[in-house]
């Protein structure tokens, strides 16, 4: 293999490089995914949730991990999703992580873009412009989120609290990057995403789909333990979670309805993003009991 | 410099090898912290933090962090502790990330042992035996943590949400490790930590404290945002956050006071660690108006 790899001859489906996995190992990159519309999912969680949400478009699988996943693969197969046995090296290039899983779904985007409406033309197939649906309840919003990890942390929560979307500005990491796929542990199939927003657009589409746009920040005028804050609550709300370093731009703070804080008790300074979220998020679910 | 260090000769202070820098690049290991009683914090924040809370014995740093952190290293210096100047190579010896910040303090271990008594007598100097001190009233337990990551996100989270100490049994990774300082973002120095409990100790540990014993887990009998969870949380209570695969054990839940769910709206299956712990210690730090 090695050496029809060096002289460049046509790959048989035992070789790292037939053109599907050419295709597939260039959506590491952003620009590659939008353009495609489509992205990928690794290891066996994430193929199995794509699979199910029926975003899977064909299956990566190396010998050794069709042994091990049998099951699931089974299940691939059954679907009729097209399965492709690759080589160690041919997983190495679709893999973002260190030691592969040894699979890996190609997905098409499930994310829905948030652009301009001047910009939605260029929308690729698959990530269909966004649509005005029912009422909102609950929506979680990533702004200039840098680190993928967040940007998957807030989905999975966001999530399994009961938010009904999850919207990023534009400035955000991609939330069908490999790092926020995976930490997204599924949720990205489940809950609607919405990317790309401009930044100086989100207090008017929050108002637009009837939600109040709350802030999250350690110096709000408003306390989510008090009276106060649960009365806010109630109302259908979109929380604001700011850049990690940074947080939220001073526009964009000024233009809320309300900037909540969570009462810091000991020294620490600040809560990290997945933190803020979680009680931000989970107080708003407990305060519309008749949600999911 | 390149020429003094491929002969051997004896380091000068510009020098990567000194014994001091050797001694602190054999830190990175769990085990020669435990036996020095020493480990290392790295970066502006952590440094910081080290030498607010006292711990930080030397600091070591490039010569352009020297200028770039002119401010921070003359309080340093100021404190009467010694600082040190070392190579771009010395440094990548002592630092634990791929585009080091250019400072780190070797720090005398802030982390109580918690082993049973019998082993009490193997504590280096510096890691104090466990006192029984002033009552508790909110304590974070993590589980068997593998994530060093989850382990200071829990420490910074349970400072932030007023917990009075944070509890790791034996077989989590180091709070003391580079990555569970980076991740509990100076915490570590505020809060107090206690490590390598023994997980049959637990239970009979917090009871002898005056605590419920509280386990986080999504099947658990009592609802969170229920009347019943709302009367548990009044009470002193220690949560048992659990392994990140396996969760908690059949016989630390068995020997639990009670087993309390979030409730999981969407349909992602679980929280992560952050996200449970942000929610659990938040409730319980509301219950708790007196605390902080």
């Amino acid at each position: 293999m090695a050496s029809a790899e060096l002289q460049g001859r046509p790959a048989d489906p035992f070789t790292e490089r037939t053109p599907r996995v050419v295709f597939a190992s260039k959506l590491h990159r952003a620009a590659a995914r939008r353009k495609a519309g489509r992205f990928l999912a690794e290891g066996p969680n994430q193929v199995e949730a794509a699979v199910s949400a029926g975003a899977a478009l064909e299956v990566f699988v190396t010998a050794e991990a069709l042994d091990r996943h049998a099951s699931l693969l089974g299940g691939v197969s059954h679907a009729g999703i097209p399965l492709s046995v690759v080589t160690d090296r041919g997983m190495a290039s679709l893999s973002a992580t260190v030691t592969p899983p040894g699979l890996v779904a190609l997905c098409r985007s499930v994310v829905r873009d948030g652009a301009s409406s001047r910009d939605a033309a260029d929308a690729p197939d698959g990530a269909g412009a966004e649509s005005a649906a029912e009422p909102l309840r609950i929506v979680a919003i990533g702004q200039a989120l840098a680190e993928p990890g967040n940007v998957g942390t807030l989905i999975r929560a966001a999530d399994a609290l009961g938010a009904d979307e999850v919207w990023f500005t534009a400035d955000s990491a991609d939330p069908e990057g490999a790092k926020a796929v995976r930490a997204s542990a599924g949720s990205l199939f489940h809950v609607p995403v919405v990317r790309g927003i401009p930044v100086d657009e989100v207090a008017e589409r929050a108002r637009s789909r009837g939600l109040a746009l709350l802030v999250a920040t350690g110096d709000g005028e408003v306390d989510i333990t008090s009276a106060d804050g649960a009365e806010l609550l109630r109302e259908p709300s979109a929380w604001v979670f700011g850049n990690e370093a940074h947080g939220v731009p001073a526009e964009l703070r000024d233009a809320a309805d309300a900037r909540v804080r969570i009462p810091l008790r000991g020294r620490a300074e600040s809560l990290n993003i997945a933190t803020a979220a979680a009680i931000c998020l989970h107080s708003s679910a407990a305060a519309h009991p008749a949600a999911g």
